[in-house]
């Protein structure tokens, strides 16, 4: 029986006798304990630090003496001069084993620690990146010895980390020998493991140990904006966020016009994939400088986007996605290098990974949904919502998900709304009219008051009130109808109808005036009849799409709503189901999950396998395809009222009284004629 | 028993039973017959030919019925209207088996068929090709199983070719989806492998049965110039041949001054990479026009170069081979894509490979001429040495392979010589002297005359006598010593010392006048004392690298020798021997290997086994580093004499008398000093 001394190892329980003075790095590395360690146990990265505990354990049947680790030493006590240890923190690779101990494994000196999200976690993220750091001591070159500089850093590898073989990116390759040199054959370097039978390849250097850590940038492509999240690949930490236009919006604002641009113009896809590849370059520009980090510490890019996005980031013709049967060029997940995409802000050896789409017209962006709120996992029955200019829906529980996309266009980001701007300060998010006096108040972007608070005019002299925003437009036009400004139709009555003299006329039909600055050479905000058109037809493809899946699912409710993307968190639950939006569920059990392909997009930036588990669950989920459902028409032409003609919408009634108005001084088909228009372009 | 029909193959000689109505493509695959298809036994492709034999085979133990195959089908009888077969052809795809038969395989429809090089040929040519084509019937997408085409695509290479698994390059992706439209959705697909156990990758596509071919270039890019073969990968033919001069010259004529070029000027190095991509994207483009090819059917170029050539081309800086201990940054065998090379008149996705290093000063060149002349398997000593501004040797035989590399400089190539100039119609590539009278005659390249027959001068009226090419000078210096114009120290006798008045003064020293055509406005050509002493530098430096390798081998003198390069087909031996540029050996056993790295590229390009072997050759060759040899500069002194002072060369003696001649005049240390300069330069 060994006398060896036993150390048990926390919260991970694992335990193992070794022989006095075995290193605490050598008994967690061959127990499998997650201790970090980017110097390979040199004492100079401070990554491996432990906490041991003394006294008596009976829980793990020992009694832990003050001498059972070895003294503290010259390295620790380097180290500690240098930058300091957290009292009773020990360096693992210099503490070595005396008696019986019990070594607590802090978070941050894991490698796999979990980053818990800001808004409502689903799931914390747990951190195992594809790329990693390797600090390594190489064999200086030798005449007599002709191997190549390369060739010796990999035979370092092979002996002090055991990495049998790798490969190289060859943008790599140039900086190799002046690196190795400057530190003086001491280097740390990057490989990049893009799953876990793959060859790790060299995708960077530095001399000597590299300190200012790598980061990867997790990018949710829409087609209105560009959103990046620059995130610590050793914490998991978001050090800097940064949005930008999506400045193809010149060649078409909605998925379909773009494809059109491409169809008639020769070269069209061409500059579009140009553009978006320059605002990417700048966007990581921006985002890297914003951190004070060079960009060439961003190793990582992970995208998540819709298949038209996606074609043209590849640099390939989405014209075939404009056309039954809206065939994606590749579905399969991808892995590729910046130099292969063609951007330059990154490192020319960074690795891109894009999602995989799930069908011509559910992309990767409802994959990284997906991904975020594993609908795969629910108990109950859960209807996700991710809305943006097109609005992912995914319908699921753990026996089955379907997934299709519904065409919403902008108006739910504030385009084509007569007043409408995308979310910035000065824009309005929040409004209420009061039923009794029709009059209107508000918030902007910028300022947390209400306009009717003390201070509000103040605080929001600077920018000004400039137009509404997604959730305001949405907000406002809900807001009418409980006002009883606006009618189940969608109409807004006049002033005489109305009692209130902020319902205007505006050709054949009325407007409601929220804010008139023009005295002060300010805008005039209103909501147009057209905006409410434009907003029905939103919301109408929205809940048809949602009937769709319910109906190929055999349900005529979901149990709970999660709204999604990027003004997901801005949406009132409230106004979302008086406008009709989403289908009729308790009020409580309407939740938002923010940037939910934002959050799947760094999901897969901080964690490999969840790359595998996306691509192996995406092949699982059902696709609907709206365009060519004839019910989805029906759904569609059923959903324009508010709320629905044919849908009572009992637990909406239960909270607000929808006012028995209607102002209809005619046919109005326009919305649906409209409608077909916009689906035949 | 069964009794089926029997089936035997020749000339594999393979055997097997057959059930009736097999066709004969499905019988071969099955026993491993080396038959071709690339429409997988449609009937389209015709690779699959094959020539049935009939009557008595006491060989084989049968006899062939006439009807032992299915008679001539409908496929067979478009096939011989539309394009032919040749008499007696059957395509194997669409013959099936009836009764006892004997199939031959003729050479063209084997894969692996055999390419006898012209030249001399050590070794065969096996085709055996990175880069395959399969065609293949794809699935029309359907909206309700979104998955991608790309996707669909290798659903039908697996089902139709029994290929698992495929990855893709990513330029390639752009141009699938309309490929797939325009063929209607049967295509044809490039797929590379880089070795036996690697994922094909689709590196191509064309709609239908794509029948132009597809192409590989061997490029052995010198310090001089920069050669290409384009070779037909299915056939092995070399289509067209092209060279240019390498531009980097301006640059540094030699290696050397190229390296110091780059450390004296920051973004030297860049320049000079840009400028030898530019050269072989024009050098790519050339010589597809002169093929009468598209360029984008260049799916597969291998470079053959000296360590130098071989970084700058990969962009990295060279600097470090300038100086002990001279390391180089990578050494192995490197696959990589035209667009990872910088690369734009290839497709981005061909494929590039660049052979090993042997070591710092020898290089990838060095290592085709090892795959090309297999010193390795040599039973008797053998010395190769390849000849251009920096000679390639390689000394061995079965027991153990060595090899340096010595820096002659590029006077063989006709570079720093008065009248030298590259190989080109009008250069003087041959000259005798007539001992007696001391005239010369010449040849020049563009005609088989001597200048002394009829019709030589009406035949070069146009190119006019240009000037001395790298042979011609080594073949005057030799004659001059022969000729007893010059004596063994390398000096020139004055017209009284020679008695002839074409020796005449030039400064402090003599020179030899070969052709003066000033009259009519032409050159003068001469051979210089200048001249003389380059020659002697250069000869002294290669025959010193070859004593160099004999001294670590431990012998005086080897079996034979194999003149390589590009001017080695074009040096006579007894005159490399008389100047003392190679050891003594009988003139039977001296032979010309043409351009031997050259060749070793094409071998690289037409069979991929070969790269993993040379991969696995050079890891056993001996590297021995001239630079830093004191032997080296002995050997090098000792050698400066024509012919050395310290070797009889008795094989020599035996075929020619040297004139006992001496001219000296004084002290001529010039020799020994210029070397030490350029040396130290």
């Amino acid at each position: 029986m060994s006398t060896d001394p036993l150390v048990v190892f926390t919260p991970s329980g694992k335990r193992g006798r070794f022989a006095k003075g075995t290193p605490i790095l050598t008994a967690a590395r061959q127990l499998g304990v997650d201790l970090d360690s980017v110097c390979g146990g040199r004492g100079i990265c401070s990554k491996c630090q432990i906490a041991p505990s003394f006294g008596d354990f009976p829980k793990h049947g020992i009694t832990v003496a003050q001498d059972a680790l070895s003294k503290w030493n010259a390295v620790e006590e380097r180290y500690q001069q240098k930058r300091g240890l957290k009292p009773g923190r020990r360096l693992g690779c210099q503490a070595t084993v005396q008696g019986d101990v019990v070594i607590d494994v802090p978070p941050e000196s894991q490698v796999h620690r979990q980053v818990v999200r800001k808004a409502a976690a689903v799931r914390a993220i747990e951190m195992d990146p594809a790329t990693r750091l390797f600090y390594v001591e190489v064999e200086e070159p030798d005449m007599h010895e002709p191997t190549g500089d390369l060739e010796r850093v990999a035979r370092a590898l092979q002996a002090q980390w055991g990495i049998e073989e790798i490969s190289t990116d060859f943008s790599t390759l140039p900086l190799l020998q002046p690196i190795l040199r400057k530190g003086q054959w001491r280097i740390t370097v990057a490989l990049h493991k893009r799953d876990k039978s793959a060859l790790p390849k060299l995708i960077a250097a530095w001399p000597g140990l590299h300190e200012a850590g790598i980061f990867g940038l997790a990018i949710d492509l829409g087609s209105t904006t560009i959103a990046a999240h620059l995130t610590n690949l050793d914490t998991g930490e978001v050090v800097a966020s940064a949005g930008i236009m999506n400045p193809q919006i010149r060649f078409g604002e909605d998925l379909m016009s773009r494809v059109s641009y491409a169809m008639m113009n020769p070269g069209g896809a061409v500059e579009m994939t140009r553009t978006v590849r320059e605002a990417i370059d700048q966007l990581t520009n921006d985002i890297a400088a914003e951190a004070g980090i060079a960009p060439a510490l961003i190793l990582e890019t992970v995208f998540v986007c819709n298949p038209v996005m996606h074609h043209l980031l590849l640099g390939i013709d989405p014209v075939e996605l404009g056309q039954a049967p809206f065939a994606l060029a590749t579905s399969n997940a991808i892995d590729m290098t910046a130099t292969e995409l063609g951007l330059t802000a990154l490192p020319g050896a960074a690795q891109i990974y894009l999602l995989p789409c799930i069908a011509g017209h559910v992309g990767a962006d409802a994959a990284a949904v997906a991904l975020s709120e594993q609908p795969g996992k629910s108990e109950d029955l859960a209807l996700i919502v991710d809305v943006g200019t097109n609005a992912e829906i995914l319908l699921g529980n753990t026996t089955r998900v379907l997934a299709c996309s519904s065409p919403t266009g902008p108006a739910f980001e504030g385009a084509q709304i007569s007043s409408g701007q995308r979310a910035a300060p000065g824009a309005i998010e929040a409004i209420r009219i009061d039923p009794m006096t029709k009059e209107p108040r508000f918030r902007v972007i910028g300022c947390d008051l209400w306009s009717d608070e003390d201070g509000f005019w103040d605080r929001t002299a600077a920018t000004g009130i400039t137009g509404i925003c997604g959730s305001g437009i949405i907000e406002a036009v809900a807001e009418l109808r409980l006002a009883g400004l606006m009618d189940a139709s969608g109409l807004i009555g006049s002033a005489e109808q109305t009692g209130t003299a902020r319902c205007l006329p505006a050709g054949r039909t009325h407007e409601y005036l929220i804010h008139d600055a023009t005295a002060e050479g300010g805008p005039r905000i209103t909501v147009t009849q057209g905006d409410i058109r434009a907003i029905q037809l939103a919301k109408s493809a929205l809940y048809a799409g949602a009937r769709l899946l319910m109906d190929e699912m055999g349900v005529d409710k979901v149990d709970r709503v999660v709204l999604a993307g990027a003004f997901g968190a801005h949406i009132s639950s409230i106004h979302a189901m008086v406008l009709g939006m989403i289908p009729d569920v308790p009020l409580d059990k309407v939740t938002s999950a923010g940037n939910a392909a934002g959050t799947g997009a760094r999901i897969a930036l901080c964690n490999v396998a969840a790359r595998r588990e996306i691509e192996q669950t995406v092949r699982r989920i059902t696709k609907v395809e709206t365009a060519i459902e004839p019910k989805f028409q029906e759904h569609f032409v059923a959903a324009n009222a508010i709320p629905h003609k044919t849908d009572p919408f009992p637990e909406l009634l239960k909270i607000v009284t929808l006012p028995q108005v209607s102002f209809n001084t005619g046919g109005d088909s326009e919305g649906g004629g409209r409608r077909r228009r916009r689906r035949a372009g």
